[in-house]
C-alpha cells in the first residue's frame, strides 16, 4: 500500500477532487492504525460532508472500512440470511418483533445492533431492560444461535469494521454525522462484514429522523442499496415516515412491552403494519415464500422471541423495570390532535432518562413517554395526552415543556400520510 | 461567557450560518483552554475554509485570539512604531535590510518573526545562521532594544495570542492553512497584540506564495487592512510578485549575506526596490518624513543592523556557515531565461536542507540555492544557471531535478512584470 501525506488527501477532497482508490485505502487504514490523527480525519470528514463523494469513492471507502477488520462467514448457517437496518427513529422498536417473526418464517436473522445516542433509542438498550439478557456474545455463539434459533440481536463485535467504530465516535463530536457518504459507508460496511445474504433498509424521513426530507433520504437509500448490491448483498430500502413516533411507547422497557404485545397478536396498528411490511421485504429478498401475518397470528414468532431472549440469558417472563415517577399531560381544550412531533417526543424521552448524553452514561430502563393519543384523535379538555415516566423526578420539568409542545391540537383533521413513503430496489 | 456545545458551533458554520460574537468568543477561548478538542477545531476550521466568514466574524475571531493572551504596551517607546509582515515567499529576506533601514530613518520597528515551514523560509532561521544571535528575548529586553536601537527582530513570546499558536500548528497538519479568515486573523492578531502603531503588509502573489492568484491575494489584503484599521493600527498592504524568487540567494546564511550586501549599498535590484518601497510605506504610515534611499546610501542602516545583531548576542563580523557540498546546474542549450519558478526553487532549497519538514527539525544554515540567472537573461549552452548548496550530499539528487525544472529557457524575451502589483489602503 502506498504511503501518502494525510494533509494532501485532505486538501484534495477540500478542493473538490475525486480521491483515488489508493488514497482511500491508505487513509482509512492509516486512521485505524493511528497514523492519521483524529484532527486530520475530522477535517477530512468535514470536507467529505461539504464536497461529497462519487459512488465509486463511497464504494471504495466502504470496502476499506470492511477491510479494516474481520468479515463473518455465515456459510455454516443453512437457512437463508436476511437482516434489517433502520437509520433510527423515535419509538422504533421494530427490530424486536421483526427479528423473531422473520426467523419463524424460515430465515436466519443476524441482527447486529447499536446503542442509542441522542434522541433516538438503541435496540440493545431496549433489550437490556430484560433481566439477565446479554448483548455481547462470541462469534461462535452468534453462529450457533443463528442456526438453532434463527434469530440473534446482539452487539457487533470489536473485530467488525473497527475503522467505522473509531470514525463514528469522531463524527459524533465534530459535526460530521450528516454526511451521506459517511452514513452510507458506516451502515453498509458493518452489514456487509456481518455476512448477511439479504438486507432491508428502513430509511426514516421526518422530524424524528436524521434525514428530514424525502430527497436526502432517497439519496441515502439509493447509495446504500447500490453499495449492498455491488457487494453481493440483496438489498432493498423502504423510506418510512418518522414525523410521528412509531406506536405509543417511547423508552426502553416500555418499547419491549409494546413489542411483546405485537408478538402476542395485538399492539398499535402502525407498529404491526411496518413490522409486516419489512418482514415481507426480508423474506422476498431471502427467497423465502411465507406469509408473515399468518406466522404472527400462529404464535410461532412469540415462541422464537422467547427462545431468542433465553439463548442470551434473558428471562422472557420477568417483570420489566418500571419508572418510579409518572406525570400526565392533559389537553387544555377540546380539539383534534394535528401532530405528535417525533423529535419533541424523542427529546422528552431522552431528558426523562431513556437516552444518554455521553456514550458512557447509563440509561434508565423504565423512563420514557407513553402516547395516549395519535394524530387524528379527537380530544376533550382534560383528556390525558401523554404519560411521562422517570426514575429521577428532577428530570421531569425539562421534559414536560418539550413534550407539551410536541402535541399540537387544532380544529381540523390532519391530512393522512402513508407510513411507507417509497421503495428503492 | 456563555457555554456552548462545540458540535453546535461546528454545525452552524458547516451549514453556512454566521457565528455569533458569543459563539466565537467561546470557541476560541475554550480551544485555548483545551475544552474544545483539536478534532473539533479542525472540523470547524475546514467548515470556515469552505463556508467563509463575514468581515464582522473575522474581526471578532481576531479579537478573541488577541484576548487569549497578553497585549504588549509599547507606550514607553518614544519613537513612532512601524512593522511589516510578509505572507511568505521564496528568497524573501526583506525583513533583514528593511528593519534596520526603517529604524535608521527614525521609526521603532518591533518585528516579531517566525520560523520557516514548507518551501518558504523563516526570518528567525536566517538570523540564527549568525553565530551567537538569540531569537528569544524577554518583553523588557524587547522594549529596551526597541527604544535604544530602534530595531528588533525576535521570536514572538509565548504569551502573545496563544490561541493562534495552537491553531496555526493544527491548521498546518489538517489542510486548513488556506482559509482567508484564518490567515488574516492569525497574522493580524499577533500584529495587533504586539502593539505596533503602523503596519505594512507585503502580500505575496504567485507560484512561490500561499496566494496563487491576484484576486485571492487582494481579498486577503483587504481583509487584513480592514482588521488593522478597525483596531487602530494604521495598516496598508502592497501586493507583490512571487512567481520569481526575490534576489539571487535562497537559504538561510545565503540570504543574510545578500541582505548585508543591500545594507552596504549593493545587492540585487529587486531586493533593493522592494526594501525601499516597503520602507517608504512604513515611514509614511508612521508619519515620518525621511528618504530611505538616502539613509541606505549613508550607511546608517548598516550601523543599525550591526547594533541590532549585537544587542541579541550576534557577531555581525562573524563568518557565516558555508555548506560542504556545491553542485552547479548548467544550461543545455543557448536561449533566454523565460522563468525561474519561485515554488520550484523554494522546494529545491527546502530539500537541500534550508527548510524543515517538521517543526522540530533543525535547518542547515549553509544550504540553499544561488541563482546565477534571472528571467530575461540570455544564456549560452554550458553557462551556470544555479548553484545548489547542501551539507548532506544525499539531499542533492532530489533537489537537482526540481531546481532544473524551475528554470525555463526559451527563445523569446519574457514579458516583464512589476514587482509591486497593487496597493491596498
Amino acid at each position: 500500500m502506498s504511503e501518502f501525506a494525510a494533509v494532501d488527501v485532505i486538501r484534495a477532497k477540500r478542493d473538490g477532487a475525486v480521491l483515488s482508490d489508493a488514497q482511500i485505502d491508505w487513509v482509512v487504514d492509516a486512521y485505524t492504525r493511528g497514523v492519521v490523527a483524529d484532527e486530520q480525519m475530522s477535517a477530512l470528514a468535514m470536507a467529505i460532508l461539504l464536497r461529497g463523494m462519487t459512488p465509486a469513492e463511497i464504494a471504495r471507502w466502504t470496502a476499506a472500512m470492511i477491510a479494516s477488520g474481520e468479515r463473518l462467514d455465515l456459510s455454516s448457517v443453512t437457512r437463508p440470511t436476511a437482516d434489517k437496518h433502520s437509520t433510527g427513529g423515535v419509538g422504533d422498536k421494530i427490530t424486536l418483533p421483526l427479528t423473531p417473526l422473520v426467523a419463524a418464517c424460515g430465515a436466519a436473522v443476524p441482527q447486529l445492533s447499536g446503542r442509542g445516542l441522542g434522541h433516538t433509542g438503541g435496540t440493545l438498550d431496549k433489550l437490556e431492560s430484560i433481566p439477565g439478557w446479554r448483548a455481547s456474545i462470541s462469534n461462535d455463539e452468534f453462529k450457533r444461535q443463528l442456526q438453532d434459533v434463527g434469530a440473534v440481536i446482539c452487539a457487533a463485535g470489536d473485530g467488525l469494521a473497527p475503522a467505522d467504530r473509531k470514525l463514528y465516535a469522531l463524527r459524533d463530536v465534530t459535526g460530521t454525522v450528516e454526511a451521506i457518504p459517511l452514513i452510507a459507508s458506516s451502515i453498509m460496511s458493518k452489514k456487509i462484514a456481518e455476512g448477511t445474504g439479504a438486507l432491508v433498509l428502513d430509511v426514516k424521513v421526518g422530524s424524528g429522523a436524521f434525514m428530514k426530507d424525502l430527497a436526502t433520504a432517497r439519496e441515502l437509500a439509493s447509495t446504500m442499496v447500490r453499495l449492498g448490491q455491488d457487494s453481493g448483498v440483496n438489498t432493498i430500502a423502504l423510506l418510512t415516515d418518522m414525523n410521528t413516533p412509531l406506536g405509543l411507547a417511547v423508552g426502553n422497557a416500555l418499547e419491549v412491552t409494546e413489542s411483546v404485545e405485537v408478538l402476542a397478536g395485538g399492539g398499535p396498528a402502525d407498529v404491526v403494519e411496518l413490522t409486516l411490511a419489512l418482514a415481507r421485504e426480508m423474506l422476498a429478498a431471502a427467497g423465502i415464500e411465507a406469509d408473515p401475518a399468518k406466522v404472527l397470528e400462529s404464535g410461532a414468532a412469540m415462541d422464537t422471541w422467547r427462545a431468542m431472549i433465553r439463548a442470551q440469558g434473558g428471562d422472557p417472563d420477568a417483570t420489566l423495570p418500571v419508572a418510579r415517577e409518572t406525570e400526565v399531560l392533559r389537553a387544555e381544550a377540546d380539539g383534534i390532535v394535528g401532530a405528535v412531533d417525533a423529535y419533541g417526543i424523542g427529546v422528552a424521552a431522552w431528558r426523562l432518562g431513556a437516552g444518554r448524553a455521553r456514550k458512557e452514561d447509563p440509561v434508565s430502563f423504565g423512563a420514557g413517554v407513553l402516547l395516549k393519543v395519535k394524530p387524528g384523535d379527537a380530544v376533550r379538555a382534560g383528556d390525558v395526552l401523554l404519560e411521562l415516566r422517570a426514575d429521577d423526578p428532577a428530570r421531569i420539568p425539562a421534559a414536560r415543556a418539550t413534550a407539551a409542545e410536541a402535541v399540537v391540537i387544532g380544529s381540523t383533521q390532519p391530512s393522512s400520510t402513508n407510513l411507507v413513503l417509497d421503495r428503492i430496489a
